[in-house]
């Protein structure tokens, strides 16, 4: 668990894109945010109040995460600076860098000095458990995609800000980095050893409240073969109650394998549903969700109504038009 | 890549249960065991020379192999002696053991003295690729299960001695601590951390001359919640052209999961062959290799019967009565 509330770290972030993490906690978390901190040449911007370390201090915020990617997901030595003098001001660190911030003896260092804590999201801290099976209490929706990066993760957040309006008891469930640093929490699930990757699952979605439902951030994709056994294992230990199809309509092939078609939404229904009722039964197909940024409103709309006529099920894409009628079909169940 | 020949370790094991390591190594690869060595009280034999670490090296052996396990798998002080009289006498060491080799301070002195490796085949000692989909050469088999542990491993073990017998250009390809230590390499998949394991499998099964079988040691079953997205990464990384289908009749329910029922072969063979078409678009289920060590031979022969009549393919134990219809199939491919 990381220490909430955050200051954002941007760096010297070279445009918008490059502090996607920073941008998904702002979109998603605001009452964690109490500002950013930005160098010289930071290109990007949240829209938070720029504050100093100290400054950011006296506001509350007690986790500086690293909102940013340099090519490579390294530290430069120009962050470095920044974040010794943050562990020295009081802070813990929080990053999803592929440059562990645990592998940098310096950081080390200062945080053992000052008594704070390195957050490497990418690493498991825990030693999970081999997957049981036990049906558990409490619902729990999971999104599977026609291919790895459609939208599954903002689906499962839109859905969980909808609920909540309404009064509904649910819960977002990070299983990647991202994810993970805008919650604070969560698994993450592309660094589990092969043997406990269901377990990890089985461990972050635990017995509920009959009402509450956890919304399980996907990842991968059954036919994306590369990441396919991730997708397995979250089918197997998240025990979907229900499952949202995500599809992104513009792609032509399958993301970093240019000799795979995308399947279509009915193949990925007939395969999904089958393996997710092994685990449970009761498992449902409610819902659809697209990824619509690469089309235009009127195409957008016009596809989003002829997938729910084949489909017959509900189909949004969450982001752009809200995910009302996601989550009008989960609380049917 | 472990050194052979081996001495087979059988320390003090209770009963022939306990060194069943050993016995996999004695059954397949017998050119590989120069003899054995036991302590005393030891309950195991394999049927080789009982040897001294010295006669052992001047015999030829290069490699002492723990070929037993303790109840929790760990090393004992007694067998500590042993180990270091080893590395003393210019062997190395090959483990599947839980306790790592490399843990044990002692023994990892006494190998660095003596120039010696320690091998432990529990942990991934390579950095494996993400896996890239794209169609290699050759030709690949793999038995996938109704349940775990219905003897997939032994079915490709067969496989292999029949292919070779018929002069067939084929080896087994090993992903568990077994299968490594009988074949001296290997990828221990339940080990690989989750983004690699479809790269892992892509590795031990590279491009091959076009007449070539790599006989893949399955892991898991699609239908075991707690392992299911290993055997994923199994399909998908290995790209089989051939599907065994493996099962064991007496099992009532999944292993370790009680309210888990196996499914039937059907559904099984309904199940893999379009998850295995994604990556090889012509894959083929084969045969069925069942398992009747706990049938008698009558009921056994009346069983693979009635399978290959449903079934419409070749059904055979290949331990109890060889793997020829397995391979017969295989060599029409």
């Amino acid at each position: 668990m990381i220490n909430t509330p955050y200051l954002l770290f941007l760096g010297d972030a070279p445009d918008a894109l490059a502090a996607k993490v920073a941008q998904g906690i702002r979109d998603w978390r605001p009452e964690f945010c109490v500002g950013q901190h930005r160098m010289t040449g930071c290109k990007a911007d949240m829209g938070l109040t720029d504050m100093t370390l100290i400054e950011a201090r006296s506001a509350g915020a007690r986790t500086l995460v690293i909102g940013v990617a340099n090519r490579g997901g390294t530290i430069s030595q120009a962050w470095k600076k920044v974040l010794v003098q943050a562990l020295e001001s009081g802070f813990d660190l929080a990053s999803g860098l592929h440059n562990l911030l645990c592998d940098e003896p310096d950081l080390v260092a200062a945080a053992k000095a000052n008594g704070r804590a390195l957050h490497d999201v990418r690493v498991p801290s825990v030693d999970y458990p081999i997957a049981n099976g036990i049906k558990r209490q409490g619902k729990r929706c999971l999104a599977v995609g026609t291919d790895c990066s459609v939208g599954k993760m903002y689906t499962a957040m839109c859905m969980e800000r909808e609920m909540r309006d309404r009064g509904m008891n649910a819960t977002f469930r990070a299983t990647g980095q991202t994810g993970i640093l805008i919650t604070g929490n969560g698994v993450p699930l592309d660094a589990v050893i092969a043997d406990f990757m269901a377990g990890s699952v089985e461990y972050l979605t635990p017995d509920n409240d009959v009402d509450h439902w956890d919304l399980i951030e996907g990842q991968g994709s059954l036919f994306h073969v590369s990441y396919s056994g991730v997708t397995m294992a979250l089918i197997h230990g998240g025990q979907p109650d229900a499952l949202i199809l995500s599809h992104e309509p513009t792609r032509t092939h399958m993301r970093g394998l240019p000799d795979y078609d995308l399947p279509s939404l009915e193949t990925l229904r007939d395969m999904a549903l089958p393996l997710a009722r092994i685990a449970n039964p009761s498992c449902q197909v409610v819902g659809i969700s697209v990824n619509t940024k690469a089309m235009q409103d009127n195409a957008a709309r016009e596809y989003l109504a002829e997938i729910e006529m084949r489909m017959g099920l509900p189909a949004t894409d969450p982001f752009r038009y809200g995910s009302g009628s996601l989550v009008d079909a989960l609380a049917k169940i």
